[in-house]
């Protein structure tokens, strides 16, 4: 199947594009590397080296005698995506090209709005992309379990049957996310619902829990490696942990700890895309897949990396610091997961397998991480309106607006006297 | 109590900041006349002369005895709605400031995109603004009945209690819209409901039916009126409706005509907003607000204002031309309407006496209708990815976009060589 993957440098973009090259796929990619360079920007780099993306191209030839073609360029523009639409002609589109850190866009209101703006602006132009070039592709998205917050009731795969006032309907499941980033998927999703709605597109709405691990089996050779982020803007928890008990600090779940989340390692990951992938809706359909094998509480996490830490010769200590995030620190949590199952997903990674892993690939890139252990902790508060003035040394600038087609002058704002 | 309206020079801000004013509160604005310019890309005019802003500051002394601040700019612009803010510190801002037209952001995918990134920025600041500048202030934002979409169910306000698979919660009810403009306040909604949250804000979210009339009491000269749009884009059905019998036109519902919607006199929408402002949540909150009166289906309003406009001997037809729209023709509805009527809210006009008003205005300004007869049919077909084509000779040209604070060069999208 020939398959376009946007974000294809990211950390899940890359696997993908190894998984579904290795399942005989065609694949194209595009990115526009902003992940490497937001990186820089808060003061860290990626535990693993990454080669460039040319380099990376040469290993998949060098390694798996296949060629991956690639486009660089930005999705808030829209003549290039309907230019990568137009060559490639694919018949699934996988899209991660967002800005992902829920910790980046709680930074001050231009973080905020930047990552609003360019997420939303990025897929409605594939939406769109979609609708005049390829109708037919199956467009798969990218969200987050974080979408649906932490209800009192148990969370569906997207709708769910309500009685209300004596009457009955099926209605999508209400959102209440808890980051601007966690937002900005709700937006996408509504814009993809409608897309699907108005244009008759085919898609699945994917809600993944939190990635872990630094591995997949098609990560034959260093020169395959992907990304991994363990600074606190770009770092997910459990890979963070990990990170913390190799340098020696404490391992910090926030708060209480009793935060549950939905999880899933990397390579069960890439099995699940590539499942939606291979499965498309047979017609104009909007479907959405909760994504994660198991949910764990933020202590859990914390308790596990310490004991596999031990095995490693290494002492790491617990510690508690405050929630920067607003978040109930005890909660009931249930998703269901129904529809991977039915498509044959089978967890192929137990967790503490995946965090011995992680442990045996970090130590070993260990003098990455202590040139850079000062992004480790956290110190974005996310009630403070400016976390410019906490980060000091390590502080991303204001983004600056994407242009799309054209750009304007900027308004010039005077006061018309009374 | 000191007021800051923005969005003040449009439909419904400039009667608010009237009635405002007339009920002794002190009144700011600010606007960026965009909906002026617009109206006229697309070839029309408000059925209503219309003075310029100083001219409208200068009637509201004379005619009033009052001053009326007022600063030009763009809520995109941060630093603009910081500078407001700052020199105005009020106790409560009304947030009319959107583009508000769902055909406009029909037309293609460059108005969709400026429709959502405008709304959801200059929302966003907003809050931040407020967080930053006068958290106490209560914000009373704009949406629309339309984000709820026409569930099979009662529609409640904002929340509703949900029993599902055995458990209990208290959740936001689900948004379904059916343009990219009401899923921009779909997320607009989303916001502040996050912004209420995580910073604490008083927040008042208005679901306001679609408004009509010409008139509200404070307009006690015709330097005082309101605009008044009857085109395609930028009118609302049953203002259409009149103007079509007054130009010898055939009235025309969409499709069946079965579609109920909300709706709610103008003169009656600023009471409500006028009940919000005067009674702010006490203390950290969101809470939302249906804000209609009745609800009527499409056919309804055409054989009102068809009944109406013989008393004024016109004898109009009605006509269904098929629904541009994607939308059920037919369908459940009904709204909760109890926040509202719990602060004192009662229905001043019957909606026949305010047809009959409308009539009577738009009579008197017929020769403004018939030098613009050409806009009033649609043209603009919602499941068409591009509708420029059909807009001929009233194209509005792919909207710019907007800057913030600084603008970078585009972005160039070369091809890596595979």
């Amino acid at each position: 199947m020939k398959v376009l993957i946007t974000g294809i440098d990211g950390y899940s973009g890359w696997p993908l594009a190894l998984h579904l090259l290795g399942r005989g796929h065609d694949v194209a990619g595009l990115d526009n590397f902003v992940t490497r360079r937001r990186v820089k920007e808060v003061g860290s780099h990626s535990a693993t080296p990454i080669p460039t993306f040319p380099k990376r191209q040469e290993a998949v030839r060098r390694l798996l005698g296949k060629e991956l073609r690639f486009y660089k360029g930005d999705m808030t523009n829209y003549a290039f995506v309907r230019h990568v639409l137009e060559t490639e002609r694919p018949e699934a589109v996988v899209h991660l090209a967002e800005q992902r850190s829920a910790p980046y866009s709680m930074i001050d209101v231009h973080h905020a709005v930047r990552t609003q703006v360019d997420n939303l602006t990025g897929t409605l132009h594939l939406v769109y992309g979609i609708r005049d070039v390829v109708p037919e592709a199956h467009l798969v998205k990218m969200g987050t379990m974080g979408e649906y917050g932490t209800p009192n009731v148990d969370i569906p795969e997207g709708f769910f049957e309500v009685e209300f006032h004596g009457r009955k309907d099926r209605l999508p499941f209400p959102r209440q996310a808890g980051s601007w980033y966690h937002w900005s998927k709700v937006f996408d999703s509504g814009d993809v619902m409608f897309g699907a709605r108005i244009f008759g597109l085919r898609a699945t709405d994917v809600m993944q829990g939190v990635l872990y691990g630094t591995r997949t089996p098609e990560i034959t050779d260093d020169a395959l490696l992907t990304r991994f982020d363990f600074d606190e803007t770009w770092g997910t928890a459990l890979n963070r942990f990990v990170v913390e008990a190799v340098l020696g600090l404490p391992i910090t779940p926030y708060g209480a700890g009793g935060q549950k989340r939905g999880f899933i390692a990397l390579e069960d990951s890439m099995q699940s895309l590539r499942l939606a992938v291979e499965n498309p809706p047979k017609g104009p359909e909007y479907r959405v897949f909760n994504q994660f094998d198991a949910y764990y509480s933020v202590n859990e996490l914390a308790d596990l990396v310490q004991r596999v830490g031990r095995e490693f010769g290494l002492s790491p200590t617990i510690e508690h610091p405050p929630d920067p995030r607003v978040e109930a620190e005890q909660h009931y949590y249930h998703p269901i997961l129904e529809n991977l199952p039915a498509l044959g997903y089978k967890r192929s990674r137990e967790l503490e397998d995946v965090v011995r892993e992680v442990f045996r690939d970090l130590l070993k890139f260990k003098r990455r991480l202590v040139a850079r252990r000062h992004v480790v902790m956290p110190v974005v508060q996310w009630r403070e309106a400016d976390n410019r003035g906490h980060l000091s040394g390590r502080v991303p600038p204001a983004p600056a607006p994407t242009p799309t087609a054209s750009v304007a002058p900027p308004t010039t704002s005077d006061r018309t006297p009374a």
